[in-house]
């Protein structure tokens, strides 16, 4: 297998695309059409959800491979519904690896030790089964993380380098992450210290093309901050939340750019599978939220290349 | 129903144990029993290790409860084994309750906005069903969070003052913390900058014994810093992992106790539910974990009771 961020890149380039497609399904983004496809038949209202939920994304993903860079599924959005969620979540990973597409699995997980060998048996596979081998699972290629904890809580999650990679938390795009990561720590800020470990911890672990397995989350809404945090983590993917729905513009999402004119990657979840909402993307049948998505998709693009 | 810290403290005081039994299990913690009744008849190896993991935590609970404050099942080992991890999960949840033992869910969540907000409905139930009505899920009472986000992370985890509370990461037991936690931020350090941001949510959410629903995580292998952390942080609930199995002793885990003598909760993970392969413990039928676990959270309780 190619390095994570190889792969990533070849899947940016191919599709021409920055875009990362949030997968956040939620009641109220599901087309009535498919709300009343499931409310009958379940053994439990969660059920209904799940199977809803996994209808609602394998048109989605059908409709947006090949013009996309990534796909991000939100992982709290699917443990809302307990194991049946789960089981969404694992069709929906399964989906998008048959359609080549790389994942991202947003679930911001932290621990310790074998704790976090458990957290990244979750995302690529190989927990113990009872005698002894490995059990096989859908994988992704990428899971963001809290490195609150320091590399004892990352290293567990990574493999050989490149064997897939995390997204560690820097500047997340909330007002409220200036009361942590905007502190003063000696000359320099929390999220500055957080960078130059994210830096160090990736150094020696990149691909071809120059970028780690280890890559940074830094929100759309602070531009400057991403500048000065792209010249601290030259070798870091950045995964770029706060697009669209969260008020970041195609300019400042694409602040941290690296002067490759690679290395972001901006997420938009409601924007791209909300769609079929919105009456500007056309028209367009009401079991075509697909459609719906790949239009907005493709403006998105456009408006990111725009600005690159 | 009681404030979420009352409800703990009493049972703490019910019990007379400041012990929280961490439900942390994996195949080599499995009595042989065990993985030989569940090798065979599952579709999925991982559906053979959750089925011999809930036989194992059952019994466990049986054994356990009236003896302990809290237990403290770990998710990553639970979602190592996908959705069929969950539903043990689930299922260890409900058993749990229903012998009235306070659950305390350890998943280090964090996240903002809407996205948080379904990681409370994960722990404590709500999620929407797709006919707008809520959906009925075994819930916790405490979450472990990572508060790097600030309290856009926090409060969304929350309900009422004390509906369910989370243990912040403030300062964890393992080495590698000091390369953020131990910091410096101006005349303080990162993890005292954690502390009276936690001190400064929970001042307005305490219940009738003081605490609030906002506790501390603060490793056994630190108590200096733990008595430091207490005088900024006098009502919340500390969570301290590391005893035991990590190096910590009794009094290094009780260093943050309250002057009420309380406010302390020491979690033992593999000590309790791996002491069946402990000879010290004495002997044991084989189907008899249960039995060993009790043994050795007695020795555990008689040990925090003796430095209290």
């Amino acid at each position: 297998m190619p390095h994570v961020a190889d792969r990533l890149l070849a899947c940016s380039e191919k599709t021409g695309s920055l875009a990362c497609v949030g997968l956040d399904p939620r009641p109220q983004l599901l087309p009535p059409i498919l709300k009343q496809r499931h409310r009958q038949g379940y053994p439990d209202p969660r059920a209904a959800v799940a199977a809803a939920f996994l209808d609602f994304n394998r048109k989605l993903l059908d409709a947006i491979a090949g013009r996309c860079a990534a796909v991000k599924p939100q992982s709290a959005c699917y443990e809302a519904y307990g194991h049946y969620g789960i089981a969404c979540l694992e069709a929906t990973i399964a989906h998008a690896v048959a359609l080549d597409i790389p994942v991202i699995l947003d679930a911001k997980r932290n621990d310790i030790g074998s704790t976090a060998a458990h957290y990244r048996q979750a995302f690529r596979g190989g927990a113990a089964s009872l005698s002894g081998g490995p059990c096989a699972t859908p994988i992704s290629d990428w899971l963001t993380a809290n490195a609150y904890l320091g590399w004892d809580g990352i290293e567990p999650l990574l493999g050989e380098p490149g064997d897939g990679g995390v997204f560690v938390l820097v500047k997340t795009s909330n007002p409220g992450s200036a009361q942590l990561q905007g502190q003063p720590s000696g000359e320099m800020t929390v999220m500055e210290v957080m960078a130059d470990l994210v830096s160090s911890w990736g150094a020696e672990r990149r691909g071809q093309r120059g970028y780690s397995d280890i890559g940074a989350v830094v929100g759309a809404t602070w531009p400057e901050e991403a500048r000065s945090l792209r010249a601290r983590m030259p070798h870091s993917l950045f995964l770029v939340p706060g697009y669209g729905a969260q008020g970041g513009g195609a300019a400042d999402a694409l602040a941290g750019l690296g002067s490759d004119g690679q290395g972001v990657l901006v997420n938009s979840s409601r924007g791209i599978i909300g769609a079929w909402q919105d009456r500007s993307h056309g028209t367009w049948a009401d079991d075509d939220w697909g459609a719906a998505a790949r239009h907005a998709l493709d403006r998105m693009n456009d408006d990111l290349n725009a600005h690159r």
